[in-house]
């Protein structure tokens, strides 16, 4: 084993876009998007070039407990990986190629490259991981290249979060879970500050009190509510996707457990509309200005920073296609259906182009995956995205591992004195997966050497 | 089992064309192509519709023994599939979409649209079956879409015809080796005629008179004695490939073992250049002119009906590189080593592309296949596509079938009287495999009617 295990490629997806999609603007929600700074280059072909970034995170300790390399690649189209520069994302026929198919070749060529090129690495193992989209990919990588990939770990990848596999309401049954859980009447008082929001967005008055109050950087007017309402729901959203047990600075710098720190202003739902939404102020400022540094709310931004909106909402518009629904009852939000024809025209007004809601579950199989083997999906609790998650056992090699207290791909972090026990045995038990992949690796290499094929 | 297995659907790829390419033309080795005529359409999407044919082969009694419906789906750019009519083969940017990732998708759709819209098909388990280029496209459709289908029998399928996964003078040694066994001196006195004809072509008498004494339509000049070589270098190529136990008529109508009839004429090669070439010429007349209707012999001609030669041409440029060589030592032809510059240069001439050759085995594991399941490939010992086909059990559920007397996917065509032991047990196996794929497949689907997933 000595010389054989001295470099396993471990390749991890930097995916920068899982997205809930709320009508009528397409909004991204953020995934794995650390921050970056280039090391070194390799050339992979005449026009493309590779970087690798320094970070911390699970994949770091992996790295090292299995002596690994670690190779973070870029999707296309994301980044700095534009196929046509600057024209990349100017129609549809330029977009034609950013498809996850695509990626997944990219992938499978980079890793042919890496293996010819690096001394040494010829005939090492790899294993995909990712979370979010990222996980996605790395799981579909498995599916379709698992002559390439001994394995995968998928992070909080949503792969049922098509078609009809699930029923479109759960992502949003579990954003109000968590805020139930996180305070009492927390989720009672976000229910009813739409309608708080509706009776006071009637009049000039109202409207120019819900700027104020809200301390919006924009005045509103009655044209913008809808948005008003967008925006806060997907900030509701976003606080489940980073609901961690420690202060992070994912989508925004926030305190451990944001939800149950937002939650402690929305005790008491029998109040005054207007004291209802400034109560509601305070916990949105929570997401937007725990830094204090905020001079205003801006209803255009839900991140820091760009987590690659757009070429999401393009995937989105095309193959990624996500149902999300509300009922109002199962949830904390405004009554809303899924409405595929509406969807599919804003696609055409933005892009040019129409969604095919079936393809993700014909090209990847849906929920009938099981003759695959060597992936582990793990989901975090808190997580919405677990609701498209794998999270009961396939088969012995397609695993789940469900994470109580974690959030979006909490696993995939960098291990915290505050992890929850759930994270810490989840990682322990993903290593476990990876070490059995490379050890029937090399068991399976030993028998081939033996035979000659 | 009763009401389950009323309706298997059983996909089988006419796919047509598997080649060989000789410089400095690309030619096409015909492949499964049987006499069709439509019977039925469906209409699968807006703008195309699918065509069912009535032909007898090995698949009818199959469907019939196991209560199949069975579906020949149209590979696009060939025949009617023509994805922009008349224009689809103008330029490369029309034939941007001939991939065989595309036509692997293709059939998932299909399936999933006639699963949709055939009643009784929702729940059925569909084997992929191809020969030639089909049988490569079925091996890999298992490979891509085991949610799709059940297992796949891959007749004659050379997926190992790429790269540098076998020697490349593999192909033409087989076909030398079955002009050897079938006559005595018969591949010596065709080793014997490359320079016979040599010298013969290099006066203008000579010229005129192997115009007359190979009947050709068209008199030869100096600049036609490489085509006139790979011409019949060719048709020993074909002649191996449709060398049946029964008289048939695959790419011409042909007497029973067809190189035997052949090696009559070919059992002296110790003889003047005239008469060895007369002796070839007999040889040659038994492929092309055993009907006894033809006036004379046409170089631009090698089989008799159009075997989609355009589209093979287009994909061997693209990702079908299959490399070819000869050395004259180990077969029976002139020496020409295997040039990727100049096939790369006659491409992007012919069709302003150029081939990508490692992409097939980047794509589909080369001869790393071995996570997959359900794969049956079959290859006969005659065949010169066996040297690139799978022919020892990779593992229990990934098994090689060989069938000693059996040329070019012989236990695809119907059963016969003549038919060598060798492919009456093959067909057995392979219908033995196909029912465990089935009762397997129940077996799961009722386990997961169980726990209701």
């Amino acid at each position: 084993m000595g010389r054989r295990a001295l470099l396993l490629l471990l390749l991890a997806f930097l995916a920068p876009g899982a997205a809930i999609t709320l009508r009528p603007t397409l909004r991204t929600l953020g995934s794995l998007h650390l921050p970056t700074s280039s090391t070194s280059r390799y050339a992979v072909a005449r026009n493309y070039s590779v970087h690798y970034f320094q970070q911390k995170g699970f994949m770091w300790d992996v790295a090292k407990e299995l002596k690994a390399m670690l190779v973070f690649a870029e999707h296309r189209y994301y980044g700095e990986s534009l196929p046509f520069g600057h024209s990349s994302y100017k129609d549809s026929r330029h977009l034609n190629f950013l498809t996850s198919e695509q990626a997944l070749a990219d992938f499978a060529e980079l890793i042919k490259h890496l293996k010819r090129t690096i001394p040494g690495a010829e005939n090492q193992p790899v294993i995909a991981l990712g979370g979010s989209y990222g996980g996605m990919l790395a799981a579909w990588f498995r599916m379709k290249y698992p002559h390439i990939v001994v394995g995968a770990l998928a992070a909080s990848a949503p792969i049922l979060q098509f078609d009809n596999l699930i029923p479109c309401g759960v992502f949003m049954k579990i954003v109000t879970t968590d805020f139930r859980k996180s305070g009492p009447y927390c989720s009672e008082s976000i229910r009813r500050s739409w309608d708080a929001i509706n009776r006071l967005s009637n009049t000039g008055r109202g409207l120019r009190w819900l700027t104020e109050a809200l301390h919006l950087c924009n005045p509103l007017d009655s044209q913008d509510i809808q948005h008003l309402k967008d925006w806060i729901a997907e900030t509701w959203v976003n606080l489940a996707m980073v609901d961690y047990p420690y202060a992070s600075n994912f989508l925004q710098p926030l305190p451990a457990w944001p939800i149950k720190v937002a939650c402690q202003y929305l005790r008491n739902p029998n109040v005054s509309d207007s004291v209802l939404l400034e109560n509601i102020f305070q916990a949105l400022n929570v997401y937007y200005n725990y830094s204090g540094q905020a001079q205003c709310l801006n209803m255009s931004e839900t991140t820091t920073r760009s987590l690659g909106s757009q070429g999401w909402s393009y995937q989105a518009c095309t193959e990624m296609v996500m149902p999300f629904c509300t009922n109002g009852i199962d949830d904390m939000f405004e009554p809303r259906l899924w409405d595929l024809k509406e969807f599919s025209d804003d696609c055409f007004n933005h892009w040019g182009v129409r969604p095919r809601p079936s393809w993700i579950s014909t090209l990847y199989g849906g929920k009938n995956i099981s003759s695959h083997t060597n992936i582990v999906f793990s989901n975090g609790e808190l997580d919405p995205w677990s609701g498209g998650g794998i999270t009961e056992d396939i088969t012995d090699t397609l695993v789940a591992i469900t994470i109580s207290e974690g959030a979006h791909h909490l696993d995939l972090r960098a291990s915290n004195p505050l992890d929850p026990s759930s994270v810490l045995l989840a990682r322990t038990l993903e290593v476990g997966h990876m070490k059995k992949w490379i050890k029937d690796f090399y068991g399976r290499a030993g028998k081939e050497e033996l035979r000659d094929f």
